[in-house]
């Protein structure tokens, strides 16, 4: 069997790409046959992988930041020999069960390390595995972690805000081992690019710190060298590899069509004629097949070398490792907390919400080492350094990354270091700038990931800074993204209880919401039990009778709504309290529960949060009671804040007795 | 009496700045101690303006980007004599009730042009300004419309991702009467600049197409001289302005403190030993006060001179100006919407949602002209542009911006537009994208500016691009935004109506979403009425019987709840069909319009949108019937995704027979 050519292991790709798109009537051709070659180079003679292992730890990672082009990731996964990427995934692209879905979508048996689309996400996912690598590589050595991050990226990617935070710092950190296949076609949807950028894209890399290479991106060879100085370079690499899009369709090839024009039987008949390829549709030739699956095999022996160098590892260290690399969490890691849980209720003077979520983050800091810490330039205001030094280019030990203000990539960064594994990542900032982070969030949610979210300045309780940094709608738009999980504890021991859930919350991202200003106790009474896991909870039970109102609150508004129940009490109205850190778990619960904490149904709720009301009819009813915020917030002192805007016991108590008043 | 110093004038602008933050105990000096001098330089000797009419048309604007040093920009606008900037609402600084807002909030009857603080926004709505400057220049020529806009900005808005966006598009599109003022003072939040980047921000604008002049920030010759540069240059202008943070308070110059460490009258005191400032505590000299006084009624015959070519104007072209300053609209752009609204009910093949848009938009282009289109790099799909020509470098009388793939440059300059006043922007591109638009979208709802935000591609409809590009939370999330309206509608007809809804909703921002698929004609029935400016209607009422469901939907999901409807009246159900294009509309409404069209109160309700029920509650109650999304979509053709969650006629039906049968 001759040996096939570097050409037809590409052009392998590309009929692939090619048979799919057609048979699926949709699809964008223009990334698999642009970047076929460079894929061929980077496949073939450079990626530490083992398609029979998609998972192993010490990996190469690659991302296709260019998700719109999945094909070239489907096709490469098939062609190395991925087992759950046979023929029948290919051929079946784009239908439903399909694990060739329009988008690449995270699932690492399959070899898909992230879900792509979104542009901008997949390269800020690529840095943060760059540096879970990098730390991991500093506390366990090249022995047992030593492997590079490629991501193929388009114009998109690079444009998108994003993108350029990643650009900016990546090359700060310089993370060396990440490497960027830019596929540089100019064109984009709407046409060329000179319709919306002017800058020389790879000298802007250069200016942040980039190691850059510009190269035919058709030239397997060419391509192969590049990579190999980008191996070889301290900085991160910019390969910037010049393409013509849809490269062999003829009709469409370096046209603005070539992006996801719609292709017919046709245009793959005619590729077939021009690239010389007698094939029919999903039909690869056994000798590029073969070539194919032993770059596929390559790393084979090396993988097992790898799995005898963590073996030979000293017993408490490779015990780290594998806990770290599985996610588990280590014995006495609750202890931690219920430590700090037992001793929160009694201490003077209180505290602010952030800096409880600072103290537990430093008492954690011993028992789990891998959490490694992003914050958006507010290490001051948020609290959680104080026993982290910095990961820095010249320190891969430091467990805390000054992001820059640069919320959007700190949470795709995030969200790369979870995919990677090994690194437990938090994000922290404001919650007012959470919809900066927000698309990151979203994925998140979307593939599953277990990042913390944290945010500090909840509410109108930040006082005077003004509505620009008072969230009134944000907990509302983050309870209602589906797989997100969001916390609001309201004092210290729900705040232990809300880390231990979202710790231990690990097949999805959890959202840790706190205040600025000081939370009062309001867990009086101690308990083993974690109450905050079944979402809401009676706080406080009514006295003197059958339950006759039930006031819910969040957060800084539990105090208010137990203040509001000792004059409902005092007024002779059996009030109980229940505390909702979590809607999220609440909903979870059964019926039973739900009624029970709700109280009867023809009894009178009434719910206490400093935000708007959206969301809230599901737990009180469209004819419950509600004291929050109508619109935006103002700037003045916090307290001034509460009073103007209605949030007080008074009101609470007012609007439960005016519901308690018989209708006319 | 003796003619101030410039130094003077300077340190006015400090010791207020400083007497205002001490008193009020919070606050950020660094900026105004900071940039001083640059703002003396820029509005003694450039800044064409008034103090005396501060909403003047053709008035150079000014951005303070770096919001939270909100002092700078008081002191300035109290120095130069804005009447409603007297002295006693800059010694009540965070007060609540002063117009010295922590952050400065939109007030142009002030001063204020744009609310900011969170950062990168600001820039990106100047960038916005010097386009719509640069569109009405070219319609109405230097004599009527000749200004520059100038940002205030500081490190952390130039790591941003919008703030790159900004740098990248601005430089492409040459908007050479955009100045940044950098206060270059290498310090963050978190201390030195050196934690979080390390590229060299000059060089990285000059790759970008930007002019950048290096400056001592605190020499008013030299800065001075810069700002005659910058307007001298075809390019987009960088002052790169080394400044020294807080500079004037000792103890905190230079310092990490100086950025908003806390003041107190020990520091007060020092400063004005250091400065040689005797003055009291919010008391400005006489010859300093005069001579800003001077400063700020410069122009004053400019004004007048300009309102004279105004006036001189050929009458139809003066009544058009008028107009578009003012923001009207004009006789006969609602019998534009009206025709197509009389004509769409018939027409075949039917049409997507957002081609329907399009054609609306194309409908308008001659009405009114003043709508300029942003979209993010999917003009095709999104079908804006049609007839209009592109905005660019070259040509600035198109109304059409390729934005690339920047969304949130987009939104926020879209802002920009709005907050200059003349031009009417849209902002277009896909749902599911409107996540990373979304911190644009917030301020453009807190400022109350009418930007139109498009959406497409609302829902599962969009089929096999998968999840990634599946909204199923998006529409809760934007319906929760204080001040942001939503609309969704069903058909041609509702969209219709929407937009006139949109384009008269002048005091706040709209979202109109549109799905990618067909939309069946829903409304068969024709009335002149505005039937979606109430928010919901009855679309068609219970047969045979009294009312004993009530299906509510919106969008794409109205057909399937008319056919729901059918199923059920032919099982022997009078039922009714309300269609729901705007939550915020409805609530609006009196509370027997609402109880009219949601049914009585036992009543059965079921509400289907192919999106999560978060937040429907609030239509149906915590007991009513929802048919909708759980959680994210799937890639797949959109029918099958439509059968595969259950969202049907037959499941809609379902849903409601299960609430009408008699509880257990």
């Amino acid at each position: 069997m001759a040996r096939a050519s570097d050409n037809a292991l590409a052009d392998a790709i590309r009929f692939l790409a090619i048979d799919a798109i057609t048979r699926a009537g949709e699809g964008h051709q223009g990334v698999p046959l642009g970047m076929a070659d460079i894929a061929t180079a980077l496949y073939t003679r450079h990626l530490r992988f083992d398609a029979g292992d998609p998972a192993w730890p010490d990996r190469d990672r690659v991302v296709l930041s260019n998700g719109h082009g999945s094909m070239l990731l489907y096709a490469l996964l098939h062609l190395t020999g991925v087992e759950r990427m046979g023929i029948e995934q290919v051929s079946s692209f784009r239908d439903f069960g399909s694990r060739c879905e329009g988008h690449p979508e995270r699932d690492v048996a399959s070899g898909i390390e992230v879900t792509t689309g979104p542009l901008g996400q997949g390269i800020a996912n690529a840095m943060g595995m760059a540096v879970a690598e990098a730390w991991l590589n500093a506390r366990y050595g090249d022995a047992v972690c030593n492997h590079h991050t490629y991501a193929f990226v388009g114009d998109g990617c690079l444009q998108e805000g994003v993108g350029q935070e990643m650009i900016s710092l990546a090359g700060h950190l310089r993370l060396g081992k990440l490497v960027l296949l830019w596929d540089d076609n100019r064109i984009t949807d709407d046409g060329s690019t000179e319709l919306s950028i002017s800058e020389d894209v790879a000298q802007r890399c250069r200016v942040a710190g980039w190691h850059v290479v510009e190269v035919d991106g058709h030239d397997i060879e060419a391509v192969s060298e590049a990579i190999a100085q980008a191996k070889a370079d301290a900085r991160p690499s910019l390969l910037a590899c010049r393409t013509v899009i849809a490269r062999g369709i003829a009709r469409l090839q370096g046209q603005r069509g070539g992006h996801s024009g719609r292709l017919f039987p046709e245009d793959a008949q005619a590729a077939r004629d021009l690239l010389d390829w007698p094939h029919a549709p999903f039909e690869v030739p056994a000798p590029v097949l073969a070539a194919w699956r032993e770059a596929g095999a390559r790393h084979r022996g090396e993988r097992a070398a790898w799995r005898q160098r963590v073996d030979a590892l000293p017993v408490e260290r490779r015990a780290e490792f594998d806990r770290l690399v599985s996610g588990g969490l280590p014995d006495g890691w609750r202890d931690v907390l219920a430590r700090y849980k037992r001793d929160a209720p009694v201490r003077e003077p209180l505290a602010s919400g952030i800096f409880i979520s600072g103290e537990i983050n430093d008492a954690l800091v011993d028992v789990l080492p891998e959490r490694l810490v992003g914050c958006a330039d507010l290490e001051a205001p948020t609290n959680h350094k104080r026993r982290l030094a910095a990961f820095t280019a010249a320190d891969r030990t430091g467990a805390y990354i000054h992001c820059g203000v640069r919320e959007h990539v700190m949470g795709a960064m995030a969200n790369g270091m979870a995919a990677h594994g090994g690194v437990v990542p938090l994000a922290v900032t404001y919650l007012a700038f959470s919809d900066y982070e927000r698309p990151a969030m979203r994925m998140a949610a979307l593939m599953g990931l277990p990042v913390r979210f944290v945010f500090s300045h909840d509410s109108i309780g930040i006082g005077k800074n003004g509505p620009t940094h008072q969230p009134v709608e944000i907990l509302a738009s983050l309870r209602a993204m589906p797989g997100m999980l969001v916390l609001r504890p309201a004092d210290a021991v729900e705040a232990a209880e809300c880390w231990e859930i979202a710790l231990a919350h690990r097949n999805g991202p959890s959202t840790l919401v706190f205040a600025r200003q000081a939370l009062p106790h309001v867990r009086r009474f101690h308990t083993d039990a974690n109450l905050s896991a079944r979402g809401a909870y009676v706080l406080q039970e009514a006295a003197g009778g059958e339950r006759q109102v039930t006031l819910l609150a969040t957060g800084s508004e539990v105090a208010l709504a137990l203040a509001a129940r000792e004059l409902l009490q005092a007024g002779g109205t059996p009030t109980a309290v229940v505390s909702m850190p979590s809607w999220e778990l609440f909903e979870a619960q059964g019926p039973d529960y739900r009624a029970a904490v709700l109280g009867a149904p023809g009894g009178v709720r009434v719910a206490c949060e400093a935000a708007v009301r959206f969301g809230w009819d599901r737990w009180i009813g469209e004819r419950g009671g509600f004291v929050g915020m109508k619109g935006f917030g103002a700037s003045g002192p916090a307290d001034v804040l509460y009073r103007h805007f209605g949030i007080t016991a008074e009101a609470i108590a007012g609007e439960a007795t005016r519901l308690l008043a018989p209708r006319h």
